[in-house]
């Protein structure tokens, strides 16, 4: 008979042979965590292989995703579209099995991990999720939204900083139907941890209000399974469940020792595991009665179908929610956005009075959120500097899960790793809130939203020296340019309403990469606008101010400084020299316009240019060119009023008329 | 008679005054923490107006250091060189007293601090030094080593990772003379903190094995004072206490709410708190009592006296400790430094195997570190990885000291930012490791050391798509790039030992400014070395190999790709095309040489230009100008074996020498 062992084992198998194959890999956690994820996998796990996407399965995130090989073997095991010759291909080019997990590479991967405390902080964000869509369309016996969160985690997630800032916030949420998995073996890389990690992490939980399952023993099934029942009924509190385990179960010579961590066993330590698991079986083999006992094709699709039945029910009961709901399950954008947001974009550019642009976002929120309901607002404890709150922000609380808005506390790297949850479980797209000096604090949550190609939505203000009289400390200057290195963000950087409103509708529109914004705290005068300007600041870059003859000269600016640039190409132009003001609001963006949109802005033949950007310059060496002036702010700032920081660092209506003239003697 | 509320109300008057003088600023945490502040500063701190940089002094760090004001109006009465004038001139341009608290501008200000939960992790790094330094130096008798560490942390800093990750190392480390207070005073920017910080933060602590006093009412100085003491007993554990406050005590309408947190009270709640708090004096005005009830200038002075005296009678004891002592504490490098680092350059230059950078950076380190036994070292849990352990390397630890490695856990920004604090104590020149992607988990920490102008060095391995199976999550593209655009920062991606060994020895010798490696995962071999090069290469860039004709093209390379530009280079200059190849280590200093040096590493003359550096190929589009060609990596990377990678990004000889031919054809 099949014993839950040798389920196990068959994880213990691939992963050492996985790893051994590719002569690369960490087989000591899934050997570790085999026993709890097959206890959790066929006696918990509602989801269905053949349904991937299935919106309502639980979400299953192994955030100690160096284990990757634990996760292709469950996917492989229970019937997903992962063949074993993609598990012989583990780390290998344009396989399915890459060293660490990838969300957007291979099905059943909920999100991609591997940077420690993410992964829970994605899942915390994935809790976050189903509660929202769960008040918002959950109805007496219809409750078509209603699953929970696994994460598995390590030593290595506990020790970060980012598993605080998540989980005290998951524990002032009350969010109940998250339940952690910890894999107290004891072992970090540098070894056993109790010289640098010995915390009472059961306490520190219970600090954050979780409810905790102290002391399984995460070799017995049947202590799992009371752990994980005990979860189930915990309503308002997520659980901790934490359980002893041995880092690389089963291989005689380096079970319990970091040696199994990150390195193949070896041949012979291999053999000498397969003794002593009792796994005669040849690598990569997986005997019938094991696939058997494993595959849950036929359950997952009885659960899918049964959920796809309520759901038929539930649009015919609910024909007006039943159609929202099946269009945010879909990713779709409401029918009227396209004629909503035009709308809004036109209200914006009418204003005629100087606005900072982190309250033109304000004003595009205010004009944008009430018909786009998917739209869940947030800050880092800065809601009224970041402008993030609009008319019809509601609060959501432990006990008022109805709102659409997060006071997140001061956790920036938590609430963008979370936000990154919220987009990877679908129905959500969050925005959030802090300065753009601290998008520092959560800069690999942003990097990970981009390598995993979701649109979350960063709203960074407090863009530059512009803040003003709190100093150098919080005023970014590399961070524009910073963000912008990131491959598939899209910085946007308005110089006033308009270009704000086009920054919220790119970052809405785009749906396979983040956008965050940088935005001042400064009042930014209008600009004036012609026809073609709300198609082409789409584009990212675009002609905003043209001289009257044929140009000599270009200024190319963004944000707060290209007033600046159009005031001195008016005084340029009034003393006859041509000069044409070039607005970048998204330079990754117009990049990636064709060569022929970007000539027809920066026509090749035009060497005399100027950026100005008050910000580190060495991003615009490549746009000015080698005849062309970059202007900046290539040191740290100074605690002043914003006025007399623009003068002191140059960066005036004089200063770039007398570049311009100097490029043109 | 002057009471201790009187004293107290003389920094809530100057927090007032000066914030409503700035028209900015953050009157809240200065008038609820005055009664802490009074009774820490009056009856404990172990300080000398009159000499800030007294060695043997308490650390006192404002982690919250919008609250800036509290500082400077306690150095200001205390007796430190901050007149009166420069609070009238709180937060303008060039004053001593900028928005947050700044140590490279203000005697008295230990470290630079705002972004919160860093001043904290500091402070750990402080009492981490002053532990390292008092088990290499005391003598029985002579405690020429011994002082506290001191930290205000608010809500937002508990908040914050970055105090689960410092506060839980202060724990394993058992930092008796580390004292953390905290403003619990319930109130974060967004308002009451129970909807988002509902914590039982004296638990939590005490779950990192801290001494927690609770309960303490930061209004009443018997209070205060009584837990103070409790704190000076706790011998092998840090202490939190816990004080009750009320942000904007005493502004009758404000005190207590968010509304007194970050704005000036106004003229007329100012006047109310005037006569709530009796203090009927004029701005700026301090009754000569109250000046004489805080002026700590005699007692201070007799304390750095009897500290010196100890000190020169341990110098007379210990004449080999004592000089010793005395030279860390001036910060001097040993005698026989350059004569060291020399001898380690040439001996690591003379190996003919190819080494990885990262082993190189163990081998300059096996031939430096024995003579530099201020060199401390550490990693954020892979020490074997980062290669930055060393023979002589020994754990410090909780129960022993005397070590000089620290195993940080996997906690990056706050051994980052704790290193920081080890540096901005004194005597002790620290680094740390961890993998080059996540520097994105401490990238404040980095920025923070460039603004405070402190030469913490930041070991950085696997340092791009060469580190292979591992994947995106793990493979550094933009990390180069984006800390070089860190104003301050010097960034050192060397190519081969000898090169490593260079940056070592910029890294040790730049005491104004932090250093970043990027060191290879995979091995490199050694470039032909000449007799210039060990002074040219410390310039940041340099003729690497020059052709035997005039160049008509330059291979400009870094790190792991030089080898690739040599390969390149000998292959067409073989085929009669005449190319140099430039290597350039240090961007960043490269770029500070003067003009002529970087004219003859590259000849304006030559546009014929192609860059090699597998990562974000912006940064040098101003080195390779308009003629030339960038290549790199400007996407994420993949998981496969590193020498599949390098060609799938095309970073072959053939693909450099293809662009070459381009450039000349």
């Amino acid at each position: 008979m099949t014993t839950r062992l040798d389920l196990a084992n068959a994880i213990r198998a691939l992963a050492m042979d996985g790893v051994q194959k590719a002569n690369s890999g960490h087989p000591g956690m899934p050997m570790g965590m085999a026993d709890i994820a097959e206890v959790l996998w066929n006696d918990f796990l509602q989801h269905d292989p053949k349904d991937p996407k299935w919106f309502n399965r639980d979400r299953f995130v192994v955030s100690n995703g160096h284990g990757s090989m634990l996760l292709y073997a469950l996917l492989h095991l229970t019937g997903y579209d992962l063949p074993i010759e993609e598990l012989k291909n583990f780390r290998q080019l344009k396989s399915k099995t890459p060293g660490h997990p990838e969300n957007f590479v291979t099905a059943g991967v909920e999100t991609t991990t591997g940077p420690l405390g993410q992964g829970l902080a994605n899942a915390v964000g994935m809790a976050i999720a189903e509660r929202v869509l769960a008040a918002r369309f959950n109805r007496d016996g219809y409750n078509v939204v209603d699953h929970r969160t696994f994460v598995f985690v390590g030593d290595g997630c506990l020790m970060e900083g980012i598993s605080h800032e998540a989980c005290s916030l998951a524990g002032v949420l009350g969010l109940g139907k998250l339940t952690v998995l910890y894999d107290d073996n004891n072992i970090s890389i540098d070894g056993e941890v109790h010289d640098w990690f010995h915390d009472d992490t059961p306490a520190r939980f219970e600090a954050y209000g979780w409810e905790v399952v102290r002391n399984v023993n995460g070799h017995d099934p049947h202590e799992i399974k009371i752990a994980l029942e005990t979860a189930s009924r915990s309503v308002s509190k997520p659980t901790l469940i934490c359980c002893k385990t041995v880092i690389g179960f089963g291989s005689p010579n380096k079970q319990g020792k970091e040696s199994s961590h990150g390195s193949p066993l070896g041949d012979a330590e291999i053999a000498l595991a397969r003794t002593q698991l009792n796994w005669p079986h040849a690598p990569f083999e997986i005997p019938a009665e094991i696939r058997a006992g494993w595959d849950a094709s036929s359950k997952g699709s009885e659960r899918s179908t049964a959920w796809k039945q309520l759901l038929d029910r539930y649009v015919a009961a609910f024909p007006v929610e039943g159609a929202e709901l099946k269009r945010r399950i879909a990713g779709e954008l409401p029918a009227d956005w396209a004629q909503n947001v035009d709308a809004a974009i036109a209200q914006l550019a009418a204003g005629d009075k100087p606005v900072a642009t982190r309250k033109s976002s304000q004003n595009a929120l205010e004009a944008i959120a009430p018909k786009l309901p998917e739209l869940i607002g947030g800050s880092a404890d800065l809601s009224e500097s970041n402008c993030t709150l609009w008319k019809g922000a509601t609060p959501s609380r432990a006990g008022n899960p109805t709102g659409n808005y997060f006071f997140y506390g001061v956790r920036e790297f938590g609430m963008s790793a979370a936000m990154n949850g919220m987009v990877l479980h679908g129905g959500i797209i969050p925005y959030g809130g802090t300065f753009l000096v601290f998008s520092d604090y959560a800069r690999n949550a942003l990097r990970m939203a981009a390598l995993m190609k979701i649109g979350t939505i960063f709203v960074f203000t407090h863009d530059s020296i512009g803040l003003g009289e709190d100093g150098p400390t919080h005023q970014a200057v590399e961070h524009v340019s910073s963000l912008r290195l990131i491959p598939n963000m899209e910085t946007w950087r308005p110089a006033d309403a308009f270009e704000t409103a086009i920054a919220w509708r790119a970052a809405i529109e785009r749906r396979n990469g983040p956008s965050a914004f940088a935005l001042s705290r400064q009042n930014l005068p209008p600009q004036p606008r012609a026809a073609n300007h709300a198609v082409d600041a789409l584009k990212g870059g675009y002609v905003l101010l043209e001289p009257a003859s044929s140009p000599q000269a270009i200024l190319i600016a963004t944000g707060s400084e290209v007033s600046l640039a159009v005031d001195a190409a008016k005084k340029l132009n009034a003393a006859g020299k041509a000069v044409r003001v070039v607005s970048i609001p998204c330079a990754e963006r117009f990049l990636k316009q064709d060569a022929a949109y970007r000539e027809s802005v920066l026509p090749a033949a035009i060497k005399a240019r100027v950026s100005v950007e008050a910000g580190i310059t060495m991003y615009w060496r490549g746009f000015v060119g080698d005849a062309g002036i970059a202007m900046g702010v290539d040191t740290f700032g100074e605690s002043a009023p914003a006025p007399a920081l623009f003068k002191h660092f140059g960066l005036t209506v004089e200063g770039v008329v007398a570049n311009v003239e100097k490029l043109l003697a």
